[in-house]
């Protein structure tokens, strides 16, 4: 970790935007997340006062209610706690957020729950909560002068980043690993952007990803060189649902974890409102999710350590299967901090996750999202999560980009000739 | 058809549900469309007068914008305009609309427009316009006593209406040919209503519904028995947009037409906020959109006729494949009332389609957003859409629901090893 760290120290734009040209709103500075010295706005990601990783510092000011609701029906609503210039809705962009939070009371039900919404992220325009954190990004990277959009991903992220740099005309470089499932290859390829398959897995696409970036000036790679402002966008996960619930913090979460970050932001998101005075600073407790074959975060929490020692992955739930994730020690400083724990899953458990979501609440979700839900469940059986208090599930991705995981579980009831007779056969055998 | 229209006809609900005990909000009772003569509110869809479609009519009173603006962000805020009851919203439902409507400017210069807008719909809960009018249906189906939600489908209604049967704790049963596409069958199984496959065509499916409609009485087959009301979600896509425009209408529309109905509910809905005063009821044209494969509309229009002669579809825009639609004689006249046109495109100017808009706009359609597109493009070309007018393009599904549609189109430009050199290489092949 620390080459690819001080490679990337070394890129800066061709542009040379600094500073005091940039206008990224809020945004103050960049202050080194372990011991917060500052630097100025620069498509910088890691301090260097100590090498760890870098992230925006605001001077808010006033922000009310009255003008968030006032805005436009996205993200930027929350233009005002983001590092994005003001005038940022001008300019082409995919207008993500302000998806549904729906209440959830028939899984409530069968879960045992008093009070549970799911905050459903796939109505975003590429269907995957990046759309929001490419949006922040894109709009940092206009500033700083970069010209082509570009990350190495999952598949989600690459769907959202080649979409947005179509939609604002920029050129893209996404790289994912070979073995991606087919939805997210095609839903890529389709923004005609420069799609690169990769021999290897995403944390060997990642760190050729850090390369690059210290190669080419004008690239900027949503999540390494513009790192710290993209992360940011995940906080509007945070923001959305308390604005949703009626500007009050829910008493729990449950957030899936892939590199970390959207756990810490939400929380983050949840902090500032609180400060700001947008809601009551109640109490929340934040709880982490993870597939099992892909649980370093969650085997950490267990073991009680603050190191989280990168795994290897095997699960079906891809777009999670980052083994060395960047933010794992905030996740956990997160998670004890609010007094929530972190839970794990097998493959097995997070397709029936994604078959009670779906059945219950007519919600199809990602692989991600079947872990989120199994774990919930988990969290739940083990005590951890409070039945009796106001529960809040983040589903961040959709169940088109990953077929392959139920194909084989649903399917027709049967398939019959064009006649009455037929179909009652059919449903009187399913219910025989 | 007769014969099907007739066996409707005596399709009542258990419940015995009446005009005097349901509450359907502002609507008021059924209408012929072709001679105007009413009947009560209830669960039918052909006028016992002229065996003609029946049509929602509605007693509307005073709706102003600001009731509307303080609305949810969902179809409900629009619940003054449409067949519901008053507390529609308290209901469990998937909470459709309130998609984006984005402006289009690469790809308006592409094709040499002025002032171009595509309104996603991909972004509904289930990614299609369908959410609306099934969530329209279940509210009516509820009121009149329905335990069943049920459909013949060519996909998206399926997904939509297995969707909202979940969400609402029903019973659905689903009709699909069992030629549909993977994406779309997996997407409705995976609710776990019941889900039976036809070996037959949509229209084949269709009758059956017709049929199997009669026998049970406590079915609500969204566009079969409850297809007045069902139809009338669609209403909200032209509200939206007008709304979306600062409270104005466009000048120039175009839709896919399947059955029709969508297309004259768009229309419908400009009127309706023309004559309460919502909109200046300025001049709008309507243009339709199908595929050549099946395209009796379109043909009809061309040969200036007012009957629709039945055809058998064949074309990869299957959620349009509809060879009998219902409505369109009605669409007829809508369009040449507007002084629209109707245009078609083959299968491959599709597929260019949904590249065109993927490229520029970063909006990924399906089968039936290519449709659209390639639609509106050739009506430009042949002169029958003006540059000058602002125009809308209505985008109604999803693009990863058509994967195969483009699968052997697009695709990473290489698949390297991990390294900087071999992405170098592969992006200057890519270049050259």
């Amino acid at each position: 970790m620390g080459k690819d760290l001080a490679i990337s120290m070394t890129a800066t734009t061709s542009n040379e935007a600094t500073a005091s040209t940039v206008n990224l709103g809020p945004a103050a500075g960049l202050a080194s997340k372990e011991s917060g010295a500052r630097i100025p706005l620069a498509p910088e990601f890691v301090s260097p006062d100590d090498f760890s990783p870098l992230e925006v510092v605001y001077d808010f000011g006033n922000v009310r209610r009255e003008d968030i609701e006032a805005g436009p029906r996205s993200i930027w609503r929350y233009k005002q706690l983001l590092p994005v210039p003001p005038n940022v809705a001008d300019y082409p962009n995919t207008e993500p957020g302000c998806t549904r939070l729906i209440k959830a009371d028939r899984l409530a039900a069968e879960l045992g729950v008093r009070k549970l919404w799911i905050k459903d992220d796939t109505g975003n325009p590429t269907h995957s909560f990046k759309d929001r954190v490419v949006a922040v990004a894109l709009a940092a990277a206009r500033e700083f002068g970069f010209k082509v959009l570009a990350c190495p991903s999952t598949g989600n992220l690459a769907n959202a980043t080649a979409a947005a740099a179509a939609r604002a005309g920029w050129e893209s470089v996404v790289l994912i690993p070979s073995s991606l499932e087919r939805a997210k290859v095609l839903t890529t390829a389709v923004y005609d952007g420069a799609l690169i398959a990769v021999d290897g897995n995403y944390d060997d696409v990642n760190r050729l990803a850090t390369e690059l970036a210290a190669e080419h000036e004008d690239w900027a790679f949503v999540n390494v060189n513009v790192r710290p402002y993209y992360s940011e966008g995940s906080k509007t996960l945070g923001f959305e649902v308390a604005e949703q619930l009626g500007w009050r913090l829910p008493e729990q979460i449950v957030v899936p974890i892939a590199s970390g970050s959207q756990l810490t932001k939400v929380d983050k998101g949840f902090q500032e409102f609180g400060q700001l005075g947008l809601v009551e600073p109640t109490p929340y407790r934040v709880f982490g999710a993870q597939a099992t074959g892909c649980s370093p975060v969650s085997a950490a929490f267990r073991s009680g350590h603050d190191v989280v020692q990168p795994v290897k992955p095997d699960t079906i739930a891809r777009s999670l299967a980052i083994g060395a994730p960047a933010d794992g020690p905030y996740v956990l400083d997160t998670v004890r901090r609010t007094g929530g724990a972190i839970e794990d899953v097998t493959d097995a458990e997070v397709v029936e996750g994604i078959r009670l979501l779906a059945r219950t609440e007519g919600v199809f979700a990602e692989t991600a999202g079947g872990v989120t839900m199994a774990c919930a469940k988990k969290l739940l059986e083990t005590g951890k999560l409070d039945p009796d208090a106001e529960t809040v599930l983040l589903i961040t991705g959709d169940g088109l980009k990953t077929l392959d995981a139920v194909a084989d579980q649903v399917g027709p009831r049967a398939t019959v000739p064009p006649s009455a007779a037929a179909v009652h056969e059919a449903l009187e055998r399913g219910r025989g």
